[in-house]
């Protein structure tokens, strides 16, 4: 049987989502966590790597449970998931929680059926350094944002484009064409200007460096109009660098 | 000359802010800040302690420098405090940041000529652990809490009263006569339950003991009423739980 888990975690302390040799990683936390539940090995497939230090407030990830396992959750018949949640979440780190468990069909993939992945940025402005408070949960610009700038050149972004530019150069995919359904910007209380980037998928680091880009846009480094330019060219150099991972929250992924 | 500070800690690492042999406290760490700058040993008075894993959006605390000291952050014959908080702000750990630096009277103490302090408290409802990302910045409670009863009861606790009934025990102040100015409580998104509580002092562990007593309120263990009975008891076992110090926030201090 198949199940399909939504999970959140606090990425300060992990080394990202998928299982590192001697690392924290969440894959392997929960993958311990499975084991103390049915003794046996279970793998966890996520909808995708998180890297170290980002937080998701809703990542997925599906594993197969043999029909014995099955049973230890099976009450009058019926699979009991909330038993199940609570088990994982009992004996879990504090920075991880499972929020939801459904029943998935045997073809069913959390990484290959993925048909909309939603990702929050949250930027401290006008700062050299994170607030205390928001330490390990924003990344920081020394200068103030121009929202309305930016909103202008991410609606270059949006759509189905090639965006190798916008692609970590170690990358191992062939296909860099993704589409992008929105960006939303908008400044929030205490000075953070909060990104909302919805796309059918992700190259490596995209996301940061979207939001590295806008961010030469909202600072007048460069022009809105740059961005068209910048996606053209298809190449990594062109683009704003890749901000800090702390600010990145895996928000939604839709099937 | 006196200084005087307003502080932004993330409580989280610290045994709390008072200097304590071997232990990471935030009154060391401003005080290793300053030592650095001025290499001299200077005493920092804070506005009051908070205890461990308690924040502060903006502590406050005053200390003396000498007059050649003073001379290090005179620019043309005018004191730079903005260079003064570069400075600390610049060498001391991130989870501390300096956000004022304003010139004090001789006569003034940063302790006791505090006229207002006001605490928000934090408190996730419907929940037995916190959310990963609201980890070590929220309190919890297992039920979900009425709103409306838990102002009835706070009403009881507006104005001057004796406040020995919501003091941790162990205290050794004899007074405990203390006015309570306002108690505001409101749901905000995500489960959280906000508390923010003002008043002219506050006794050892206050603001956590009257938030665990109308967190009993809350959940209907006690009616509102009860907490005026409690208050009259003076007796610390009267009242409810202390509870937990992540979801604590010293929010501003009033001269």
């Amino acid at each position: 049987m198949k199940i399909l888990l939504t999970i959140e975690y606090n990425g300060t302390d992990f080394a990202g989502w998928q299982t590192q040799n001697k690392k924290r990683t969440v894959q392997t936390e929960l993958e311990n966590s499975l084991f103390l539940i049915f003794r046996e090995k279970i793998k966890v497939y996520g909808s995708g790597r998180t890297d170290s230090g980002v937080h998701a407030f809703a990542q997925t990830a599906h594993f197969e449970l043999s029909s014995s396992s099955v049973s230890k959750f099976m009450i009058l018949g019926k699979l009991n998931l909330n038993k199940l949640i609570q088990a994982i979440n009992s004996n879990i780190p504090k920075d991880i929680q499972v929020l939801k468990a459904k029943k998935v069909s045997t073809g069913f993939h959390a990484r290959f059926d993925v048909k909309e992945k939603v990702y929050i940025y949250k930027m401290q402005e006008n700062t050299y350094r994170p607030s205390p408070l928001n330490l390990n949960f924003v990344g920081t610009c020394r200068d103030v944002l121009d929202v309305d700038k930016m909103k202008e050149a991410a609606q270059y972004l949006i759509g189905e484009h090639d965006f190798t530019s916008f692609s970590n150069s170690k990358t191992t995919v062939k296909d860099f064409t993704r589409r992008i359904n929105y960006i939303k910007i908008k400044k929030q209380k205490d000075d953070i200007v909060c990104f909302e980037i919805s796309g059918n998928g992700f190259l490596y680091n995209m996301v940061r460096i979207i939001v590295g880009t806008l961010v030469d846009v909202g600072i007048s480094r460069i022009k809105p109009i740059d961005v068209k330019t910048i996606l053209q060219n298809k190449n990594r150099t062109s683009a704003g660098k890749t901000v800090s991972s702390s600010g990145l929250y895996l928000k939604k992924v839709r099937y």
